[in-house]
């Protein structure tokens, strides 16, 4: 249960051919009544951005911030396809206008899947036109929608979130190339609650900054990223900071379930930094030890190596001194006064065969911190990733 | 043949029990009468630094840039082992003095393995002692010295060249942990020319910029590199440009046999990106291709996807206009103009298939260029750094 849970939404998807083994691969989530609702969305911070990208940043720019349907393909990214792959877009987000009654300009669209391949509109188009006829309310339409968006995922990423007197739904799509900034992962956030679109848009912010944002799986920032929200207001008036926690409290648990479901990957892996100069540093410091190839190989072996942990917080540039920092596995402290410190090592390698593992570095230098959500480097990673076909 | 090449030049190497090999894993290169001659050295720029660059950046320092040898170990780094680390650092240069006959001072030492273990100074002491009275001249003498330094290198990596009048003769380690900045490998030059110390600093500094710093391997910036150059002056006055040149190609042989022995790695990418703003965003552009794990994956897998390209370069900050880049593998252009374009598949395939990729990025921009040299990322690499034991 996801998109379909708050008062007010309809979802449908189909297989229209894009994905080669024939599963679903379009999408709609739509307002029970196909009239606009308050919407916002943020976008990939590449560059380089796909056609769907531009659509949506132009669709919601003219229509005030207000949508009544998001459409989402999976399989084929429909990035660096040309004006021919910018008009696909904006043909997938006419058909669902038609269907559905409302402007081309109140519907969103998000694609994902291989760059540079001419996207296969016109085999779609019919399918989509017949999807959004399909249109539902209920759990089973929303998870077929949250099923549609899978690319390398193997689990459908969906989450409900209840609030005082209205409800948030959500679902995501995202293993791999997620990084700052939320590379290759699209989600659909929806609530019942009432609420201004400005108020939406700085909400949907701050909570994919706490959320996607701290997400780091293999450091690569992509084209396509999408996070829209779409407030359908059948439920109560909702106070903005309630609504704003249960709209990071949403998108936390999606950003936690792609880390789990990351390509190639065993483990999720929480890495602390506290002690920093400041909050930017303790990121910085954070980011640096989630990129880390080697970092990463360690946490796939199980290998408590700290001596690479306090090596990329010395590669981070944010003043490190060796002797003041304490680096712990699972809360047992490994290193401190600048070196290795006698510990428990059976309990070390008790947490780090565990699925989820604590990594902590506090640097003695201010009340900095910073939470980043990772995960490890493992083999299927490379072979999901070697070959595109 | 390395470092015992230029007149003037010493060595010796011996197995001192840190690897757990047995191999030789300890090695002094001195002048072959033991005086203190002109000598500089680039260490990391981690703030997290071992013992031995510690030593050795204190003793260049008091040297007033003079140096009669380099002793250099293999297995252990030395590196975050408190106060007893250190001294058993000076302890290395101590006995080396001692059996050269010249002030501590005027040793370099170098040290390349796990972090955070203790140093086995106890036995390592009195076979340095038998290694310094060991040291020779002759080829054989610099070629087990390049050998005693190599951890999970799989060749030895020396170099010579001849100029006007001089010779430049170097060795090397490092296979991976190699970044911007050199991690984790130790270089040692040596050089028969004339030279003024301060002259050799800044020669030695930009051959390092040109060769060692335009290296990527996995991103990751060491705790203990060091690149260090001692000049006998036994040969000619050398032209400053010259020598520059001589060093300049020495460093760049090496990083290139680096790249060509990295970890797991089964090709070696020169990633040239041309047409930059200025040469800075072109190495920015660069270095984010070069440390993409995607781009990585795919060049393990020969698979010329540019997309992935350009999403890293849409990435890297560097204003980059998607219409305007050319992406070619092996001087075939497959992308342009926002698209893919036609090319000769078969051959681009036959290119990668190769063990030297040659991949350009043209941004079309301005006149900015640089080239890096990196490698893919193969299975290997997980199974060298998911354990240390």
């Amino acid at each position: 249960m996801g998109v379909t849970a708050p008062e007010g939404f309809v979802a449908a998807s189909a297989a229209a051919g894009i994905k080669a083994n024939g599963a679903a691969d379009v999408a709609i989530v739509a307002t029970a009544d196909g009239r606009p609702v308050p919407a916002a969305a943020v976008f990939t911070q590449n560059e380089v951005v796909a056609a769907p990208v531009e659509i949506s940043r132009a669709h919601l720019a003219s229509s005030g911030g207000h949508a009544a349907a998001v459409v989402l393909t999976a399989g084929n990214a429909n990035c660096l396809t040309g004006p021919v792959g910018l008009e696909a877009a904006r043909r997938l987000c006419r058909v669902a206008a038609e269907g559905i009654g409302c402007d081309v300009a109140e519907v969103l669209v998000c694609q994902t899947g291989l760059i540079g391949v001419p996207f296969p509109i016109e085999a779609v188009e019919p399918v989509l036109a017949k999807t959004v006829a399909a249109r539902a309310p209920g759990a089973a339409a929303g998870s077929g929608a949250a099923e549609a968006i899978m690319t390398t995922d193997t689990v459908r990423k969906e989450v409900v979130i209840r609030g005082e007197g209205f409800t948030v739904g959500a679902m995501a799509k995202g293993a791999a190339m997620v990084a700052p900034n939320m590379a290759t992962m699209l989600a659909v956030l929806t609530t019942d609650a009432v609420i201004d679109p400005t108020v939406l848009d700085q909400l949907l912010r701050r909570a994919v900054d706490r959320s996607f944002n701290r997400l780091v799986i293999d450091g690569c920032t992509s084209t396509n990223d999408t996070v829209a929200v779409l407030a359908s207001g059948k439920a109560a008036v909702a106070d903005a900071g309630a609504l704003e926690s249960a709209m990071t409290e949403a998108c936390g648990q999606l950003a936690e379930a792609m880390a789990a479901d990351a390509e190639g990957a065993s483990k999720v892996v929480h890495i602390a930094v506290t002690g920093a100069r400041s909050d930017a540093d303790a990121e910085r410091g954070a980011r640096q030890i989630a990129k880390s190839l080697l970092v990463k190989c360690s946490l796939n072996g199980e290998d408590p190596y700290w001596g690479r942990v306090l090596s990329e917080l010395g590669a981070a540039g944010i003043g490190v001194v060796a002797d003041r920092v304490v680096i712990s596995y699972g809360g047992i402290p490994v290193c401190g006064g600048g070196a290795g410190i006698r510990h428990d090592a059976q309990a070390v390698a008790a947490h780090m065969a565990g699925s989820n593992i604590e990594l902590h570095a506090e640097l003695g230098l201010g009340q900095g911190s910073c939470i980043i959500t990772s995960t490890d480097l493992g083999h299927g990673y490379i072979e999901e990733n070697r070959r595109t076909s």
